[in-house]
């Protein structure tokens, strides 16, 4: 096992429940809190999960990064939404060489953090994770972990795999998380949007579980028909994901317990929602390249209009 | 001033209207209700509008068809998810040479009526009318109430425009209702889907009146875009519709009071909705064509889940 120290920016369904996964396997790791501090710092944080309930009574909480030590592994798991932070937070826990793993949905962030720290030190990571915080350090593991890591290049440029990766891997894999590398970060992006363009979308704009959206005939193939588009969007950046893989993702959707994608519980929070890194920048980008993705086009559309309304309420 | 006598099928927010209007100018009218009967026998019809309100204390009403005298027009005004009644409900009332006036909205219906009376006596009209049946025998007419009619013949051949057309729009007119006489039913079918379809469903989809959509800017274009692809339906059936009446119908809206469409009223009641003669049918006539409508293909599959939903909780 490494002696990689990790900091987690944002510790919420997913970043807290792999930080704790890391911490139980015995690293060190640093959790930047904002509304479950107080009660995290005192009561630590609690993970039920399919692959075993754990209690870390004891973690190292922060609500401020200036407080935190420089770390090996920056883990951030902000809602992107919340990337505007990042040049703030990110510096203070800079050494030489500190890798950040950014572990979000969508398109367009690393970009962003190689603007602050150098494109030498950002590897990306798409997690199939089905994970809900219930209430304050308290989450609720109810379904895969895995995660895809890739190294960002500058304009996506496939590249070899590092040893650091590698390292980042074992940790993860030593901490009971699977994680494949890979040479193309953008491929794996693509791939999780073809997941998280339907599901999330179509949660909010139908109120929605991914069981009744896989119950249902018509949204069934709704599904599948934007699934297509993915592809073609993917394409549009020279990334080729088989049609075969459509039916891996409908058949791992079916397997899953009744789920609220993330998009839906911020809808329901009244929370911001990650529609442009998540429909509005795979979009863009397909555009750019001359692609039309019409019913991608229309979730966007549907979504901007739920979330502009859902908050203008608060 | 035509001595016709009227009956209408469906004394709802349109039939009830239309028919009101009717009596009032001096013509005779007979009313099938349904769970309205008892208030209307007792209490008449109100019609709160603003071309004026008006109260018809007694009107003739029935519950029954069998009950009903036989009428010179018969204005079908039910949902078009009723239509498997009509078998039923026409033949007591027809004598020779009845015209059947469907005021209803989508594509499909009148072959079926013709099925049942023959093609020669079958009127369609597309209209355009914001009202709402706000209580029994109660109607609020908010705008408009324009009626575009056309003869139907097999397979919607534009045809001449006959006297009993002539006639019928006489009546309206005396009665305060502008109609139009068209050679071509399918073309104003059609140009009432450019309405229909973008405004019933988004309305049910996102929940919205017809003010939030318009004034929201990705609702706004989704709503130009869908209306796009209604011409291309059109044009699949040889039917131009000049892309300048896109903007007619965007300034209509514009100009029309807050106001919930048909179909949004019919879900918040949880009856089934109509969405196979407003989305089906156009979506299968141009399919059959070789057309594709990709976003209106998504609003059908959208609205399937939700009616599927919305009346298993029943």
């Amino acid at each position: 096992m490494s002696k990689n120290t990790y900091a987690i920016i944002g510790s919420g369904a997913l970043g807290g429940f792999y930080g704790a996964k890391l911490q139980k396997s015995g690293l060190e790791v640093h959790f930047l809190l904002h509304s479950d501090y107080q009660h995290v710092l005192v009561n630590g944080l609690i993970i039920e999960s399919q692959d075993g309930d754990f209690h870390l009574s004891k973690v190292n909480a922060y609500n401020d990064v200036n407080k935190m030590p420089k770390c090996d592994i920056i883990i951030v798991a902000l809602k992107a939404t919340h990337n505007h932070l990042l040049p703030e937070l990110l510096p203070p826990l800079l050494k030489e060489n500190t890798v950040i793993l950014l572990l979000q949905n969508g398109l367009g962030a690393e970009p962003e953090i190689a603007s602050i720290i150098g494109e030498e030190n950002v590897v990306g990571g798409a997690c199939s994770l089905a994970s809900n915080k219930v209430s304050f350090g308290h989450i609720h593991h109810i379904d895969y972990s895995q995660i895809r890591i890739g190294k960002y290049t500058k304009n996506y440029q496939p590249t070899a795999i590092t040893d650091k990766m590698l390292e980042i891997a074992g940790d993860f894999e030593n901490a009971g998380v699977p994680v494949n590398v890979s040479e193309d970060l953008l491929l794996e992006r693509w791939k999780k949007l073809i997941w998280n363009i339907p599901y999330n979308s179509l949660s909010v704009i139908l109120d929605a579980r991914t069981d009744e959206i896989m119950a249902d005939a018509n949204t069934r193939n709704l599904v599948t028909e934007i699934m297509q588009e993915v592809i073609e969007g993917a394409k549009s950046c020279q990334r080729q994901i088989p049609n075969s893989y459509i039916q891996t993702m409908l058949d791992q959707t079916d397997k899953l317990k009744p789920y609220l994608t993330s998009m839906k519980i911020d809808y329901e929070r009244r929370r911001l929602l990650e529609i442009e890194g998540i429909v509005g920048k795979p979009l863009q980008i397909a555009s750019q390249a001359g692609v039309k993705l019409p019913k991608i086009g229309m979730l966007y559309q549907q979504l901007k209009f739920l979330d502009a309304r859902n908050r203008q309420h608060i």
